[in-house]
């Protein structure tokens, strides 16, 4: 071993590697109280060590090898640290009135994301940086380890560079999301506004970010201004995913398999065409029941997507338009209730599943040479997240090997 | 003012009292935006004074009498602590494998509530009552300050007046439910354990209870013999309170009515009459979304009884079984979403409507005399509690006066 400290957590009641030498199986044949094989890779009664920001072992707690330290967590459960890979965490303003007018059957007439650019655009580095850092440390303490972050409610290009240099200095999953609507002096130009978020806009913006996403729906891009924005921004080096048939079935899922999209996010209205193209891609379904919960939207079919070979990501879409949510545990619970997914699937999807969507191999599992990236639940099991649906049930989190909450 | 000490809690952007001297109205018409009328009671830049256990003083903060201490909440909402008028947090044992069953489309055979019975007649006193008291801590830390809960795993006349001898050391709202369900030592006598619910369990339950419960359900008791049992139970000097349609239509919530019982639980499947008859009673009809979240069953239609005027609560029904969730919160993000109550009603419905249910008028408001049990959240509004589902907003927690959490 190196000269690094090393560190033994044990009395580990329910260890999720994610591992599949540890047991992969289907997800359909998982049988929690058997023990046997599970998406999961789950060890009973296990130990992890930890040796500078490294998971470097894990297994049963009975042939755990010597430490510096020790850590015994009584008999809880220890997950992969949560994989958010979809939010909008760059903004200022908030949109209360116009939820509690929605929710209350009342009219309002505001401007939807229009206001919270209005508010990001007159906000300073200052307030825009505090207020990202505020809900990065609360997903933190939510247990979310590795989250991705977007531009969007900028829309020049001197507001979308600030967005994602400030989010670059508190993630490394920055995307450039200067498709995100039309902005209102533009409304009579849309092919101009293509033009500059695939000029100007993303000079500015690609030496600060790995990612490019366009929201690809009816009334913001469609498949053709996509195909150019992603494709501009490939050529720039960027990665790219796609806010893709949220409201209505569109173009976008088949788009995003066409251009080997690391994930196609929301998916909520899917042909069976969308599904097969999906099964038979790299890219991953993302599936955000946050929004769906506080739209009162249709939930995406999670089932029928996993059925079909899919691989899906769970994520918040934290957002103060239409998921004000930052909890992964939150959307656990509702995608066993509502989506169909099993507990198992859904701890997978919202660590391992949310690393694929990233493309990222070293985050969303706990085994030798992954981050050791990893949350402590006051639960003896990962099945407590959808078991126990609102309790704060994250009690500790590490990121990076060391303690953060 | 008396030689207590006083605290101002000052810089609250917004204070929920549920005092109708500050503009009550009818829900339908309250206006969060013009901080016009709202069954809250909604002060805006507000301060509350607390002296020893109570609350003397609440107001705009520029009008703030002096006080010996003052804490500033910094722009936070400040909201009356939760009043959980409907849990069953004595028990031993755990139901995770019959719950990841059910949520993996898995054959489960075991015994349901029969599980936690024969767990919680095995468990020590000491078991039973850490047992209590992690669940007791864990809903405070969510802002639930007062909290009532039930026997109805024991079942013996010794279990029973066990479960309520511990409950009362924690809390001042004890129900006896020995009339949970028949248990198997009576399954081919069931007037036999209805005449030991009525006799020597009510004779070693009632000193250590404020009210009695009865499930009347298919399958459990039926109209007549929980009318016998609630009115055996007040002869002892026993307020009455009902889970009352909650799988089937049926007689529960009529008898409720017509006992004068304090609360209606569960209310899921009601007819025109059921509705009418709580709209021109004292009892509270007392709704408990975890339960249908957890057992992916059919929403109670919280609009219709609120349209009729019938007084609505909400509450966790926290059990191990079918809703084993502690929050508050959780459950008034459910009711806007899925039960057609506005935030403002919700939020109501979480604190006066779960005093209500309990005949309670000194907890579940802010007003001068009302016990100084209150919240903090890190957020400017109560809408927040449904705007950002599932994230732990609840900050700081007060209860007789003291800072608890
Ligand atoms: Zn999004
Ligand atoms: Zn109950």
């Amino acid at each position: 071993m190196s000269s690094s400290t090393s560190t033994l957590i044990t009395n580990i009641a329910t260890l999720v590697t994610n591992d599949p030498s540890l047991g992969w199986g289907s997800p359909r044949s998982s049988t929690f109280e058997s023990g046997g094989s599970s998406p999961l890779g789950l060890v009973r009664d296990a130990a992890v060590v930890v040796e500078g920001d490294r998971v470097v072992w894990t297994g049963s707690s009975r042939k755990a090898p010597a430490t510096d330290n020790r850590v015994d967590v009584q008999g809880r459960a220890v997950l992969p640290g949560f994989v958010d890979s979809h939010s909008h965490l760059v903004f200022a303003g908030d949109r209360t009135e116009e939820f509690h007018a929605r929710m209350s059957g009342r009219p309002y007439t505001a401007g939807g994301i229009r206001t919270t650019v209005a508010a990001t655009r007159a906000a300073t580095d200052a307030e825009l940086e505090a207020n990202l850092l505020r809900y990065r440390h609360e997903a933190l303490r939510q247990g979310t380890t590795t989250l991705e972050t977007k531009s969007g409610y900028g829309l020049t290009v001197e507001d979308e560079a600030r967005a994602l240099r400030l989010a670059a200095r508190h993630t490394e999953e920055v995307t450039y999301l200067g498709a995100h609507v039309v902005p209102p002096e533009y409304a009579d130009d849309p092919a101009g506004y293509v033009d500059l978020v695939t000029g100007a806009m993303l000079d500015a913006c690609a030496p600060h970010a790995r990612w490019i996403d366009v929201f690809c729906e009816k009334g913001a891009f469609d498949g053709d201004q996509a195909r150019a924005i992603l494709t501009a921004g490939r050529q720039r080096g960027l990665q790219l995913r796609i806010h893709a048939n949220q409201l209505t079935h569109g173009p976008g899922v088949r788009l995003a398999v066409e251009l080997d999209a690391a994930s196609a996010d929301h998916c909520t209205h899917l042909t069976d065409a969308d599904v097969d193209a999906l099964a038979n891609s790299r890219t991953v379904a993302t599936l955000l029941p946050g929004a769906e919960f506080s739209t009162r939207a249709e939930w995406p079919d999670a089932r029928r997507l996993l059925d079909a070979g899919v691989t899906v990501a769970l994520s918040t879409d934290c957002n103060p338009g239409s998921s004000f949510t930052s909890s992964m545990p939150f959307c656990i619970a509702l995608a066993v209730r509502d989506m169909g997914m099993t507990p198992d699937e859904a701890v997978w999807s919202a660590t391992a599943g949310g690393a694929a969507a990233l493309r990222r191999t070293d985050v969303g599992r706990l085994a030798p040479g992954a981050r050791a990236d990893l949350l402590v639940l006051d639960a003896p099991s990962h099945v407590h997240l959808a078991y126990r649906p609102g309790v704060p049930l994250v009690t500790q989190v590490w990121q990076g090997g060391e303690r953060v909450v």
